[in-house]
């Protein structure tokens, strides 16, 4: 199988699997009192060059949902774009952790919202960045938003995607374009399982971590969560990873006819039924994406997925058409 | 430092790290549809004999609140040990699940229920096999507890622990003696971070799956928590884990005058402050358990305490009283 | 002041206020179980021709999420317009009492959903009647619903002035045009603060009586609450009430321009600013309703208002414009 | 029937209801803007000597959960005695409102905390004026229980009761105590349905107004609830039904066996199996009370119990004995 997916259907980095088994020696501080979380946060006050607060969490669901409940009270209202991964396929966990605020959705053209559409009364913002549709907010447009002067909540589940392509920093990125609290992804970019909720107002990391405890996302051995992201972290792992995967994506936005702009590492395009079917036969998997249209199709490229796969894609499409 | 604080200041088996490399190869259908999962399924339904549905989670707070919010209404009542994690431990996680159920704290030597001290109109009962105290229940104490008719929640943080002290089967233990759901820990005895919740009435998993989903708890690459949970069934990993940890704790209680009954991998004692003092100074590492009375200590030994360990200690221990 | 602001600025009918005084002779049991809710109980069995269960509560923001708590899982989705009063004016009530569940909304004319817009993958429905836009659906837009399959509940605040302009009959606008739950109002058409939970499935019932107490909406003396229904019911007064705002708008709609279909007792129109200004100026009160666009007005006929009240109105705009 | 089962089986005091009837007249600003709630919050400012907020209400299930919100984040701990309405009535309402506290009950003789037995660590302290054993807290009670330092929220579903009984004025019996919010029942002494949270701290009203509305509380036609309250304050009459209830208490008291001190309307007794039936063959209406031993009886005294209601009781039990 030559998979398409998504990003989450890959392994892990050996380098992240490597510093599991050195963590894994002698006994520490259980629940984040450990040496290597202290040095995650360090490192992460470097690289975003501001005095974050950190959250290890396992999942980007977690995360976002965490970062949410600190941002707007129960009765609050979130905007978001109608196509945000928070929406769409969470099964309403930010609702489960605000205790029942409100997804106010706004459309927007290729997955982004614009200040100008957004209404002034929420409670907080949140952004995707990559977005769901491939495309990446600019720091420019990020400060548009902020401008609003509500909150911002950015969800990076492929964070370092947009980054590589942005060629910016992570301090231009985030807290200097308005981000309050970003949920730093590392799973689909090469960790096993881990985000990092990294907070840049300290007064929300204190709403975020009972939450965090209650919520059962604290981990005894949270060792095992910080040492993925000081692996991710260290030698340019993970920007490395994004730009091997965002590259692929080009590659095959070069060779066919995409819908989205590719800005990071996933591709639209649209395949007849018969060419799906075809290529499926023939061991490439890809999901569907209906909310793009008809015959709309997803295509993830991931730190795992070589030019060679690409090119075999390339190769079978221009075969069948 | 010798370290008896607790069971999740240790790392992890090698077993299970090599088998997390193994997993990482490849690509697999996220979200708990690859192969890992179901063989762990599978082997769950063979060591339990019985047909039960599994949902891996990372913690045993979230593990044991889905099991709980699947078995009470928002305005049920959950009995359980005045002492008991979920109460005293999880900063209101059974609640947060449950939306609302309240906990109904009973009294019990040695950190037991008895069946005679419940009231009959709660909706579930939830018990810790082994308990907070180090002790277990047998079968025939769980039969009795069961036939009050609620569902049975059984926070097994420590199972296996309890099993090889018990030596009966792990059906025995669990739905034979009237068990619906289990939390079957990996985390303390020599996992990484993975807890099974084990589903003994399949209508309760219904309740389960979503919770689980929109908690945040259902990983995208699900195969690294079920790799885990493998390896730990596997060639008796969590056996032999736990009879070695269960047998440094006898070896501590042949030394020590214990204040509970020794009958997992726990050792509850008194030192004097001044004892205390001398053996911090001298590296050793233990909690004050207070609730146990003046100068309680709990002495938790793990799958990575040594009998050296258990030695120094007693000889210290003599030296200074 | 001739106020046309909202149908709850109005006090009572005389008849809900003397029903009050005689139910106040005596003791009765409390919470409910008194003869004058078994009464009503009856009563509405009767009118709706159906074998119902009844919780009368305080307020329709009550009402509303208790009934949609019955409907939904904390995870599901409930369907509504997007100019409901569930979505715009309850702060969050039904995503309150369902733990957190989303109301998707739906854009359509008149203030109504159409089948055909309606996504199959929701929890339930929610229909105003009539709706906030002042138009009422027929039976057949109802079953044309209903024919989704989905549970349908009705927000009845104006129930009335819906049935009384359609001239069918209470069964024919509520369960016979498949809705299973229905808020039926009396607080906006005479009575002083009375709603009734109108259940036509048993089993919504259950899931909705331990809400209404933990919710804090059982009275202890419950007969102040069903006495105000009883009269509401006696006699006709609610279609009296119903047939008399009615009437008053129809009056008004026939003097002015109006910008949506005036089908219950309520009328929308455009006043220019200067107009606007001028009215109150004279005395009269009314509410900007920016929603429908720029100027737009809301004037809303109760129980109280008079053709004289309405006559003064037509003849102050004819004047001004 | 001769009712003693509770003061909320009795109906309401004539001057309440003409309150209402008067209150119908003309129109009004709906939600709380209305003239008569302003003159209540202002009387209350004289009556309490203090800059207070109040939230009418309907229920005090309503009003004791929506306080308790106020002063408990959802991972926090209330404190209360173990047979408090809050625990034992309410089906969850705190832990509803609260999304999720806990109630860490505490045993306390005559249905009284005292200072020296309560943890420090919670969020809130909750008592009971009068208490659910029949007893008052004096004001060096509070006090004494205050000085712990943590908020403390007054259940005040009997506070007119226990008010005459000590003979102190409203101020001295709660914020110069250190009460910070107050429940102050109307509906048991005199009202229809009527409870008015009374908050001394002003930040807390912050917490509470949002939930008042989203929890359905905040009545359109609001001026028929302050309306009550109004009539309640006037002329004293919350005083005089309070003082007819007590002094009805003390002529039970005086002619039976208490086993309980009579403090405030509630009295308790054992009456022999034998007695309860004969008592209530002959008319008589009382609820057991199995919390206080075999054969305990609860025998309450509201503002329409007469002397000639007790005198009737206490005959038959004297010829029944």
């Amino acid at each position: 199988v030559i998979d398409f997916r998504s990003d989450n259907t890959h392994g892990a980095s050996p380098e992240i699997l490597e510093a599991l088994t050195r963590a894994a020696a002698g006994t520490m501080t259980s629940y984040g009192g450990d040496e290597i979380t202290a040095r995650v946060r360090e490192r992460c006050r470097e690289l975003f060059e501001h005095d974050v607060e950190v959250f290890p969490v396992l999942t980007g669901t977690a995360g976002n949902a965490l970062a949410l409940a600190s941002m707007t009270p129960p009765w609050g209202t979130v905007l978001c774009h109608e196509d945000a991964h928070i929406q769409r396929d969470e099964l309403g966990a930010p609702e489960f952790y605000t205790h029942g605020a409100k997804l106010l959705t706004i459309a927007g053209e290729d997955g982004k919202l614009r200040a100008e559409d957004l209404p002034r009364d929420a409670s907080c913002i949140s952004v995707t960045q990559a977005t769901e549709a491939g495309t990446v907010y600019t720091p420019d447009e990020l400060r548009a938003i902020a401008a609003l002067g509500l909150p911002m909540h950015m969800d990076g589940a492929r964070f370092a995607n947009a980054l590589v392509g942005l060629e910016c920093s992570a301090a231009d990125l985030t807290w200097r374009a308005g981000v309050d609290v970003l949920v730093f992804g590392g799973t689909k970019n090469g960790a096993m399982a881990a985000e990092l909720i990294v907070v840049f107002r300290k007064e929300l990391a204190d709403a975020i971590a009972p939450r965090w405890h209650r919520g059962g996302h604290r981990l005894s051995k949270m060792r095992f969560l910080s040492a993925q992201f000081e692996a991710y972290l260290t030698d340019d792992l993970w920007l490395r990873n994004a730009r091997r995967a965002n590259a692929v994506a080009q590659r095959l936005a070069r060779g066919l006819d995409v819908i989205r702009p590719v800005q990071a590492n996933v591709v639209f395009v649209r395949f007849e039924p018969r060419v799906s079917s075809a290529l499926r036969a023939e061991g490439f998997a890809f999901h569907e994406w209906p909310i793009f249209g008809p015959d709309a199709v997803r295509l993830v490229c991931a730190f795992g997925t070589s030019d060679a796969d690409a090119d075999a894609l390339l190769a079978a499409v221009k075969r069948l058409t």
